[in-house]
């Protein structure tokens, strides 16, 4: 197989390319566009995900949801991504196929569009995406204001403990199966990103952590932020799995990859922000608020009032 | 060094960024632009490039290089890219502001701005950068027509022949220099590529090998091209290292990374054409002519009007 038969397997899921928007020449072309936001991020074996404990569909689908959850974060509607596939050499049609079929339903859920991409070989599984979106006030991380209430558009902690669930077996309880799930197939949360951008004076992707994420949008921000501990959302499965309260509060402060979205609310938009939700059958959850900047900058972020240890999120070069 | 302190070694050469379009926040802002055009590519380590023959530098050149030559082949004038690094653990802070280093001036010099990025570990040290650029009128591929005559925009085969010479050596001769400076610093053709634009009915990047990307062009064109050998632009440089006519003309059609721009121009506006080139002290290098459509589709494209093998360029997957 040939990298232009690796290229036609890969992008035969996705439909046929609206030439010459999509991909085929040196370049994609796009439209013009209101004023735009961009992310990348790649997802890498050995690092996010190992081979044995996630199928080719399950890598597929979490390269691209974790760059939609940047678009979320943002606020912005999703229009175009680039793709580029490092192959191992063992990787044969039917697997790059796969692949595809893992990211091409989320790509049409959300509405965005593969215009490009590239392939390569390499020694581990590796897959970088480029993703776009506009977005007419993109939602940054640095508005809060003292005073702002702190949400969230999901639980937290659960794609932290499906990582040890995986760990410790490839095949997961009926209990444990939603933290798999979360491991392996996060659910980017587009839908409540556009909503917040309405109503939200800041937004940050939670990747890292809650503490750590908070951090970065609170030193982005020049404010501090006071968390309740009963106020955030552990699941059922996550606490069965985490035995105690304690752990599961660990796994949600600083598990990593929830992906969901953390906004800061003025507190007078609150009631119009949980309406707009409501016509769409989401909700948020609201789990703390922003104070004044800290002059100590390790003790930003508080839980229950004492300070919150903010790097002890999921760190790649720890 | 965590995550963190690398993005701030790695952004410094590259200047203040100016938030909030750099990096920075969940995705990078962008203005609002005209009909742009955006490609990616990866430079990956065993594939691309050995870390014993190529410095950092030049791995940082080169990454930015293969991307900012799609732009140029579309015709684009570069606005910004996003940046992936994948790093093995020995790197250090020096490393990575090296790489940074390799590819800063390079930005600076076409007026490409860094945007974003991402990092992680891996096995291999790996860069896939994404790049955009605007262009009112977009160069593709699939314009040519019968009559058009086809020109380069620089020597061909050097790139092919400085990856023979690191083969054999990690110093190279005087002469040998030029070669390998080629292989490891490619030149993207920007300013030509946007002249082409405005007389160009097609054009491909040629990075692949002249015979394989000029296929691509006949392909998307819908026609067949006859090449003069005599009329190849092959240096005295490559001459020397080949030792033959004919083995200079192999590493001519078929070495690749030649990263120069190949296009074709309806005759009536070569001579504005080439003034327009020689205005900015450049020049085209005129090697043949597009033809009507071969009824044998690997008859497609004549060298001195016996049929190229077009399928013998740089293929990774071979």
């Amino acid at each position: 197989m040939n990298e232009f038969e690796l290229i036609k397997q890969f992008t035969a899921p996705f439909g046929p390319p609206p030439s010459p928007r999509g991909p085929g020449d040196d370049c994609a072309v796009l439209p013009a566009s209101p004023a735009s936001v961009v992310t990348t991020d790649t997802l890498q074996e050995g690092v996010h995900f190992l081979r044995k404990t996630f199928s080719l569909g399950d890598i597929g689908h979490k390269a691209l949801a974790v760059n939609l959850s940047d678009l979320a974060s943002m606020g912005a509607t999703p229009s175009w991504f680039v793709c580029s596939l490092s192959l191992t050499s063992e990787l044969r049609a039917a697997d790059v196929r796969a692949l595809a079929r893992g990211m091409a339903p989320l790509a049409r859920a959300h509405g965005i569009e593969l215009v490009g991409g590239n392939v390569t070989r390499a020694l581990q599984l590796s897959i970088t995406i480029t993703a776009a979106g506009t977005a007419k006030r993109p939602l940054l991380r640095s508005g809060a204001s003292p005073g702002d209430l702190l949400c969230v558009s999901g639980h937290l902690g659960e794609a932290g403990a499906g990582l040890e669930v995986l760990g410790r077996s490839s095949v997961a309880g009926p209990l444990q199966g939603s933290l798999v799930r979360a491991q392996r197939r996060p659910q980017p949360q587009v839908e409540w990103g556009q909503l917040a951008a309405r109503y939200a004076s800041a937004a940050i992707d939670v990747s890292d952590g809650l503490a750590q994420d908070l951090g970065h949008l609170c030193k982005a921000s020049g404010v501090g932020a006071a968390l309740q501990s009963t106020a955030l959302p552990l699941s059922d499965a996550l606490l069965a799995w985490a035995g105690s309260r304690a752990k599961a509060l660990k796994l949600a402060l600083s598990g990593g990859e929830d992906y969901v979205v953390l906004a800061a609310i003025p507190p007078k938009r609150r009631a119009a922000f949980e309406r707009a939700l409501a016509r769409k059958a989401l909700r948020a959850c609201f789990i703390g608020e922003v104070l004044a900047g800290a002059k100590n900058p390790r003790h930003l972020v508080t839980l229950d009032g004492r300070p919150s240890e903010q790097r002890t999120g999921f760190m790649h070069f720890r």
